[in-house]
């Protein structure tokens, strides 16, 4: 498989995702999906009878080939290799419900496609959901996928999660972090590293230029100086400073009607100050259809915007939309990391 | 007209907003809407020059009565009454443009249509937009309408902006003050006095009881402690106490999925902590079609939420939706409150 890194086509190592919900499901059904099969070699990591599971759940015969390690790929194949990590016992599945087993199962599919790409051998990486509690029965320091991400290949410059809902973006210069906090990490340097960080991962999926709305902080973008100053003092002049630099960007907006500009076109993405200021309107302009894209590490990592769904695990009804756009975007993504790569060399 | 109080029909104090922009139009319109017209007594307070352009502008007559003093009016009229204050002459009209004329002439017909209302002789005030800019060249501590309330009328218990699009209500703890300064301000007995004087005001509207839920403040609703205490210290015993006295309310809940559920009809409010965290889903929904409703004063005080819109001033195209809806809002609040003195009595 790794030759096949000189190929048009790019490697994607996809995780499956927690399997009391609609992962395996999801997974079966994405494997099969025509156009999606031929755009990329696929590595999969995962149990392969989660997968069986997962197959007759959707009514799909993903039709992969097994293979034993990752580190045995056979040179060529037309099929989606998955690599059996025999992880997870049938027996101990309780769908519908958070496990251990499952967050055992799913940190150690995750940890193995990350490894697998930060060793050069994919170009992205995708995954079905996860379960947050799962996860943190697995591995308690389980934050976010971003934390995750950082102590499984030992990298610690600026990451960040993305949501994307079609053609919109929003990225954030904080996140999980308590409101009363958000006002003192707002700094030039952070907002000027989150422009910087969104604009990469823009023009990485063909965005050229972006162009990126800023949002304030305060009410009504602290109306003159009435409600606040750090849009006069902070993010006025870090907007300036990235203008500077080059990068199409205006703000700081009022937030509360910055989205409705987005959504008319006017913006491809928007930074937002803090976690819910984005989330509130992706969520309400339909982000479970969306998708969230990790960014700024050597590679991206792409997954739908949606949870595990546990009321719906096992019935074959799971909508695709949002896990066919994240593949599509990590495909896209990887596709042009390889195209510039191979021009550049 | 005083006497009329003792009949059905509410009486309707109206105080003309900005003449540069659609207020003029959106007022001689909503004067000849005939259902309205038939509902309630009407006081308006205004220019009466500038009515008439108004008129010309929306092609009606509204067809006022008027009169030179509101401390003089006519026993019985079928008509809406006009109080002349001959305090804007359409000489100084900038359409598009806020000046100091146009914020005197403003403040003024509202001072003039509170201190009517605060003196007994109505049971609602409406008007049309106001431009905070104009607002402030005239009176320069206007951070807001309730300011300008409170010192009208020499009121100083509890008030709040409620934003209320359809049947979905927003009401807040916090409103026009930094992002830095919520968290701080965020306490069981703010959150307490908020739910009550919501639900006071939802009941007024008709809701009973109205079913509140209320928003945690940090993302995930501090995600069981990870990403912030207050939902766990603060805001969920303060629904308890608040359900422990009766009140129809739950939460907290995550910011970014509340109002999907209220939209879907789960409740009849969202509480939320700060301003942004409102505005943001309620001007993504629509909130432009919407009405701001201040409530806690001794008479509700209604207006359509959206702006002077001085790009289409004077053109005669202004949507009367929504100061429909506002001016609907305060007949049905005022006649409730009507019936239930009487009733009382």
């Amino acid at each position: 498989m790794q030759s096949s890194r000189n190929g048009a086509k790019p490697v994607i190592a996809i995780a499956m995702g927690d399997p009391s919900g609609i992962s395996p499901e999801l997974l079966a059904r994405l494997l099969r999906e025509p156009d999606l099969r031929d755009e990329a070699h696929y590595v999969v990591f995962g149990d392969k009878r989660l997968l069986d599971l997962g197959a007759a759940d959707g009514k799909v015969d993903p039709e992969v080939e097994l293979v034993a390690s990752e580190d045995a790929l056979p040179a060529t194949s037309d099929k989606p290799l998955f690599v059996d990590l025999v992880n997870h016992d049938p027996a101990d599945l309780r769908r519908g419900k958070a496990t251990l087993a499952g967050g055992k199962a799913a940190t150690e599919n995750f940890r193995r496609a990350l490894q697998f790409a930060a060793a050069g051998k994919a170009d992205a990486v995708f995954f079905t959901p996860f379960n947050k509690a799962a996860m943190r029965f697995a591995y308690p320091a389980y934050d976010d996928e971003i934390r995750f991400v950082r102590d499984a290949i030992g990298f610690d410059g600026p990451a960040s999660e993305f949501n994307v809902l079609d053609r919109l973006w929003n990225a954030r210069v904080t996140s999980h972090i308590p409101l009363s906090a958000v006002a003192q990490n707002i700094t030039q340097e952070r907002i000027l590293r989150a422009l910087t960080l969104a604009d990469a991962n823009l023009r990485a999926a063909g965005f050229n230029p972006p162009r990126i709305a800023v949002a304030g902080i305060n009410p009504h973008a602290g109306d003159g100086g009435n409600f606040g100053r750090d849009e006069i003092e902070t993010i006025a002049p870090a907007v300036e400073a990235a203008r500077a630099r080059g990068f199409t960007v205006e703000g700081p907006f009022p937030s509360d009607t910055v989205f409705l500009r987005a959504k008319n076109g006017d913006f491809d993405a928007v930074l937002t100050m803090y976690h819910d200021q984005g989330q509130i309107a992706m969520k309400l302009m339909g982000f479970d259809r969306g998708v969230t894209l990790i960014g700024g590490f050597p590679f991206p990592i792409c997954t739908p915007a949606h949870g595990t769904a546990y009321e719906i695990a096992g019935k074959g009804i799971a909508n695709l939309g949002a896990s066919r756009a994240a593949l599509s975007l990590a495909i896209k993504m990887a596709r042009d990391a390889r195209e510039k790569a191979q021009a550049a060399a």
